[in-house]
């Protein structure tokens, strides 16, 4: 079996995306990372997830993006609620961390290279998502040439290829595959602003906009929120 | 002033790129990796170049890149030592760590993007190195392609930069312009692996490239090796 790098915050996009390359039948090796995250409560769900889908090995990385700043999800700086898909269309939030899948990745394409893996999975989705700059298709295209010039495996002609299952698809659409696959999306979280015993607040953009998939695939969303 | 990040390993070519850096009239952010290195050592001898020349802030992040492995520097893998300058250049040493330049250039991209800095600084070294890929100047126009695709203010326009002053030249004249620019190179430290005292072994690559530059400029080096 064909060994694959699969970033895993621990929200439904991440777990069907793991779930994808199981059942491409790689052995996949899971990356998740405790940045300093005001919603360090998905680093739970993500060894839940392993557990259920199956891993080869789950390394959970500890970075301190705190003391780079600058972002609503590892500063003093509140969770943006109850904003509308237009309004999230409409800027870049503050809840976006600087260069964060460039970091993430940065550290799959190292794992990925000692393992002798080809293959790096991200959940990365440019429909419905809060406008981050990179979550979209040229984004990822940079990242993979980049990738293929700065290591020594890329260079040698064992080309890295960085794999979007889901950068074309809806959420709805995300949740129907998930199903499909059998993700237990009860284990996923997805909430940036969870209550203190972990409770999804319902109103931040990524419960937003996981609510609207729920609806959209016809599903009732085993998670529940506060609101 | 323009605020700038500049990596800093510690070693003469990063201490000579903050100086000219700083001789840019660059407000300086320096940036050092505790990464799990046999050579930590490096970190006490940044702090040290950080005081002598001068730099707004230093920060240093800790990142385990030891738990992903493949490397003599983070591994129990023996350093080479009393290669050639030919055996050097014939293959990738296995003092190589995987997608370390790209893991450290996303943190400073990180970093810079909060500091609402556009420049970033890297002394890395294409003629007189190690042979790793992460250092040659198509990697670091990739990188720098994607950095402008992956952030917020490289969406904006705001046109993130990587600065490789140090990339077409010899070691001897990056000694030549780091005494020119009044760098204390007995502050540096430049050995993979050193003693327990902190001396450099005088046998690694690291070693024997910085004792050819410093031949090839006619500058005795204030450090001294073990041999």
């Amino acid at each position: 079996m064909k060994r694959a790098v699969c970033l895993l915050s621990g929200g439904l996009d991440s777990a069907t995306t793991l779930a994808i390359a199981k059942s491409d039948q790689f052995d996949c090796y899971a990356l998740s990372f405790r940045y300093g995250q005001r919603h360090r409560r998905e680093i739970e769900a993500a060894k839940k997830i392993c557990a259920s889908i199956g891993v080869a090995r789950h390394l959970i990385m500890e970075i301190d993006f705190s003391s780079i700043g600058g972002s609503a999800l590892t500063d003093d700086i509140p969770v943006p609620k109850g904003r509308t898909e237009s309004m999230m269309k409409a800027s870049i939030p503050v809840t976006y961390v600087p260069a964060r899948n460039t970091v993430f990745l940065s550290f799959a394409l190292a794992w990925a290279e000692t393992l002798d893996a080809q293959d790096i999975f991200i959940g990365v989705n440019a429909l419905d998502y809060s406008g981050y700059p990179d979550c979209r298709p040229e984004y990822i295209q940079a990242f993979e040439k980049m990738a293929n010039l700065a290591t020594k495996k890329g260079v040698e002609g064992n080309v890295f290829r960085i794999h979007t299952p889901l950068i074309e698809m809806t959420k709805g659409q995300i949740i129907r595959k998930g199903i499909e696959l059998c993700v237990d999306f009860s284990l996923t979280h997805s909430c940036y602003d969870p209550s203190p015993d972990g409770l999804a607040c319902g109103m931040c953009d990524s419960c937003l906009i996981r609510k609207k998939g729920f609806e959209e695939a016809g599903i009732s969303d085993p998670v529940k929120t506060i609101i």
